[in-house]
């Protein structure tokens, strides 16, 4: 049986209260967190260990040594305002709230649940100053925040924690260029300088050079300290807090997922070839186990040092070890996506492909690794990836540029924009697109980027919903799509293997019938909405409700004839759109409609995912927004005002 | 009478191919060149002289002499290739292309015409090598190029102009950090330091420091030059051809409005009270005849001096002086915003204006005045502007923030999302809306701001009609509105002013009725498009169909009850959309109506600017988009299969 164990807050509270040194409380105080952190992700099933790992000792020095702010309540105004820009690193965030008696345990135990803590930080949540989860933001909002605080004639520090490899965004820049000519001096920034990006050292993605050189010539005052050293932290902390008239960082050499060996860079690096394993992901159970062990050993041997008693630790769910889980057998349309890079791309020599450091998320790795010399890494920048893919189109490459949609459709948007204006050919291939997996929050789920991408001039968007159907709209994106080509990709296992029919060709504007029925039809694509059509439909034959179920992967160019032939064939149709509720199929269909003959009398509804993306188990979240199979059967009754079923 | 007048090819044809020294032949081509750039633009009625000036004499240099562009041609695969980053400075840049006989200079009559060269670069003009005009893409897109190159095996360096204010842009640091990690070296970048912004000095607006420390600590080998010094100049320039290993940087001092003593920015920013009058627009008649003497003068004297023939002047226009033109007396929502945004903020402490240095072009001068400790100077730096909001409203303000819609919308959409996410209440003012004025060309046409606000979760986007509807709109988002607010502003001249029922009062999703008719109606919103409108029904009714038009100043909320009141009474509705046709009102009355009871045979239509926005005079853009009032009537007329007038 695997144990997943926690420390609870009496703990904490005897270390807090006991008359250790500052230095020995905080690091015992920073390992328990760390085994609360670690336990916290094996539980919710992914989240952010190595940052989290790398960044404990800064922050608890923070919030039990330098930072007013428990002193003086989460609340008040005259408090020094800590967050992390990065925000991968939340759970060690929320282990340290939890430390501090700020959320409770219980709320730990619900990371990346629905109404638990958010897979990133969300301001809802007691003692969370800023949303993050995207990168680069932090200073800019930071310096809001502490402008905020000058106008009010708040007192109180602003504290931003950034990562390194986001210093690779232009906006990080951007905004210490603007802070220092502001003359905002009531903010420092703490770099958790890891070296280590989501899965391979900084220096080999995009180097940072000489950091110091750098920010000092963008008229900061910047300082190193070691970020594991709380000697060093604690005076870095108060050396910037004296310096007035300029803002401040703290470059904080620090080591990814310190505190657990196996975990922590450098000699994870070696045992993974080069890679780092434990950006994001929950362990393996032997891993967890090994870790917490280790962890265990080294509080036990400190409060045994420290005559304090040793850890009483809460078991909070023990299950059979190493289950085999669905999701590690379940077909993935990116690595449908991978394979066909490298299939394509050799008979296509003109095919560059250009990642912004998600290329083991967005299945590239294989093209990497087959062809070098057209893989281009480009770091977390976005934007400088696109405009960089345009002057490649221009001579005359077609470049396949990646990231995750939430990302690449706004972050860069106005780069996409420029490049279609010159109507050369490129392909933008927007990963995690859609509401799952929910448990990352807001940040990463992708439900604007059809609307984004919508009103381009010359643009075809595309989603796949198996792996076969992937390739195909793949190639034709290549050898016969034109000016802008957006493919939508989940990134998450298929939740079912779809079955296009035999008989099924690719061809632009059509789609297809998975599931022929009389009464009505829920068009859908990719493999999340379809399952859940394809699991309402079923609903609604229990209901005597014959429902087809229609696969339709071109979201912003239905066929009017095709749309004629097959769904005006139905007095009522709805489509579920893995999208906000503006701007996705639904609403082309719905102009569709209105401009061809089928509607008369016709009718076309569309469901979609209202307001904020909820963070949760995929079943919660399509539970919360309505849109699991048996939430649209209901409302598909309701709509159609099918009897009762015993009626 | 005024008298605009060109040089002919023939007399830079003479000056080429004279005996006159390298410099002294580079120096006359420029001043020649300046002579037609301030031609052209005071024909064109607008455009940028004060950068075109500024960059003359680099861009003469490189094409002139530095480059093999002239001798390989401009398809040549080994050219050396150039662009400018900024694209402001195109006037300049197409004057030199005539003299280079590239182009002829019929089309530089044709500056900002439809068929005739672009406000900012295209590459469908000859010689053009890249789109730009929205700021900071130049050295990724120049990189891109560069690699592009050297995958192909070509020659050729890649020169990218940029200008200084352009460096507050983050992608510009961004793509620094990559090319230089990537090893890219046959890029080389020129920095037009003419230190002058829009209108303000950029020490005013964000200082760059100390530039040179800067760019060598991002990795790249920087030098400095006198930017009109042609000895200096190519000095660099050949200095930069023998680097290898590593891209290069020239940081070029350059003068604003060089050439044209009044121009010229340090004596033109005394004689403007600190503000600098010439960045963009055409002069007026007397300083565009003063500026011509000067520069005849001047070229003249060194054709003198070189035994050449004096000019010999084309006249391509003569009209009676100082004409009053339509819009120095036409209402601007702008301005009424601009005096909405003192008078409201009077009433609200809480409310902060933010700007990227188009305080001017956005109306912010009078609030800028009034509260200067409230207004927030954040220079070229959208994506900052946009989290330091962020960080504001959680600090209780409520921040407005300004920019040009193409920018603010789509280069800082996902810091928008981000806030979005925090559930704050922040006003975005996307100034320069729509389609006109279409002389800057697509990246400065804002026709896809709607639909990348659209969906964001809680936000309301509102457009007015006329200065009244501005501030009622206005006070409506400060007093009542609710989490992300974008008010959409033309800024422009209003064609006419649109007079609203004496009965109207603004009310959420509600539109109201300008002019009332029985067989149909046109929808509409916004200045240009209303009046577009009203022509089209007056046209209808010459063919006897009584055309209501109806001002729908609510975009993406529009009313229920009231569209089955106002709208459901009409057998077939149209909606003009100032917009792509993709996530406008249409759309969401299209959607209104599928959704409601208003759906029983009745029909709506929605007409928006298709494909990219085209160039030219607002006559000729809106009919090249047959959204003219006379293609409106046009296209209703087949719709709704109207007699002939003659039937």
């Amino acid at each position: 049986m695997l144990k997943i164990v926690f420390i609870p807050y009496e703990n904490f509270s005897l270390v807090r209260q006991s008359a250790l040194a500052v230095c020995d409380k905080l690091r015992l105080i920073a390992d328990m967190s760390r085994l609360n952190t670690l336990s916290a992700v094996k539980k919710a099933g992914s989240g952010h260990l190595g940052s989290s790992m790398s960044a404990m000792d800064i922050v608890t020095a923070l919030y039990f040594h330098e930072m007013n702010v428990l002193s003086a309540g989460i609340d008040s105004p005259g408090r020094d305002i800590y967050f992390s820009s990065k925000g991968h690193d939340c759970p060690g965030y929320y282990a340290l709230l939890t430390a501090a008696g700020i959320l409770p345990l219980e709320k730990l135990l619900l990371l990346r649940r629905l109404d638990g803590l958010d897979g990133h930080p969300d301001v809802r949540i007691p003692g969370v100053e800023a949303n993050s989860g995207s990168l680069g933001m932090g200073v800019s909002k930071g310096k809001g925040i502490a402008l905020g605080k000058t106008m009010r004639g708040d007192k109180g520090m602003v504290y931003v924690l950034t990562g390194d490899g986001e210093l690779q965004e232009g906006q990080f820049w951007e905004s210490l260029q603007t802070t220092a000519h502001q003359g905002i001096s009531n903010i420092t920034v703490i770099i958790d300088y890891n070296k280590i990006q989501s899965d391979k050292p900084i220096e080999k993605i995009i180097a940072l050079g000489d950091l110091q050189r750098k920010i000092e010539s963008f008229g900061w005052y910047a300082t190193h300290c070691d970020g594991h050293d709380y000697n060093q932290i604690t005076a870095s902390l108060a050396h910037c807090r004296n310096i007035t008239g300029q803002p401040k960082c703290i470059i904080a050499d620090t080591i990814k997922g310190k505190g657990i060996s196996f975990m922590e860079g450098p000699q994870a690096l070696q045992t993974g070839n080069g890679l780092y394993k434990w950006h994001s992901g929950a362990p393996d159970d032997e891993s967890y186990e090994a870790g917490c062990q280790e962890l265990i050993g080294k509080i036990n041997s400190q409060l045994k040092q420290a005559a304090l008693p040793e850890l009483s630790l809460e078991v909070f769910e023990t299950r059979p070890k190493n289950r085999v889980r669905l999701k590690d057998t379940a077909e993935k349309v990116v690595s449908a996506y991978g394979s066909a890079l490298v299939t394509i791309g050799s008979e296509h020599p003109e095919l560059l492909v250009l990642d912004a450091d998600l290329s083991a998320d967005c299945g590239l790795r294989p093209f990497e690794q087959t062809f070098p010399e057209r893989f281009i890494e480009n770091g977390i920048a976005e934007q400088d990836m696109v405009s960089m893919a345009g002057g490649l189109a221009l001579q005359g490459f077609l470049p396949v540029v990646n990231s995750f949609g939430v990302f690449l459709a706004s972050r860069a948007n106005e780069q996409i924009y420029a490049n279609a204006c010159e109507g050369t050919k490129i392909i933008y291939a927007c990963h995690y697109a859609g509401l799952l997996p929910a448990g990352p929050g807001k940040s990463h789920q992708s439900l604007r980027d059809i609307s984004l991408f919508g009103a381009l001039p010359n643009c075809t968007i595309v989603e796949p919903s198996n792996g076969w159907e992937t390739e195909k709209l793949f190639r034709w994106l290549v050898e016969s799509g034109q000016g802008v080509c957006m493919i939508r990709l989940i990134i998450s296992p298929s939740p079912r293997n779809i079955v296009l029919p035999e008989t099924y060709a690719v061809a632009k504007g059509n789609g297809c019938v998975l599931k022929d029925g009389t009464d009505t039809a829920i068009v859908a694509y990719g493999p999340v909405m379809l399952n859940e059509a394809l699991i309402a439909a079923d609903l609604l034959e229990s209901r005597t409700c014959s429902c087809a179920v229609i696969n339709m992967p071109w979201l912003n160019c239905p066929d009017k004839t095709w749309a004629e032939n097959e769904l005006g064939r139905f007095g009522t149709v709805f489509v579920l759109d893995n999208h906000a509720p503006y701007g996705g199929l639904g609403d082309a269909l719905i102009k569709t409609y209105m401009e061809s003959d089928i509607l008369r009398g016709k009718k076309i509804f569309s469901y979609a995912i209202q307001g904020q993306p909820a963070c949760g188990t995929p079943q919660e979240a399509l539970r919360f927004h309505r849109m699991d199979g048996e939430s649209i059967c209901e409302k598909i009754v309701s709509q159609l005002c099918l009897p009762c079923p015993s009626a």
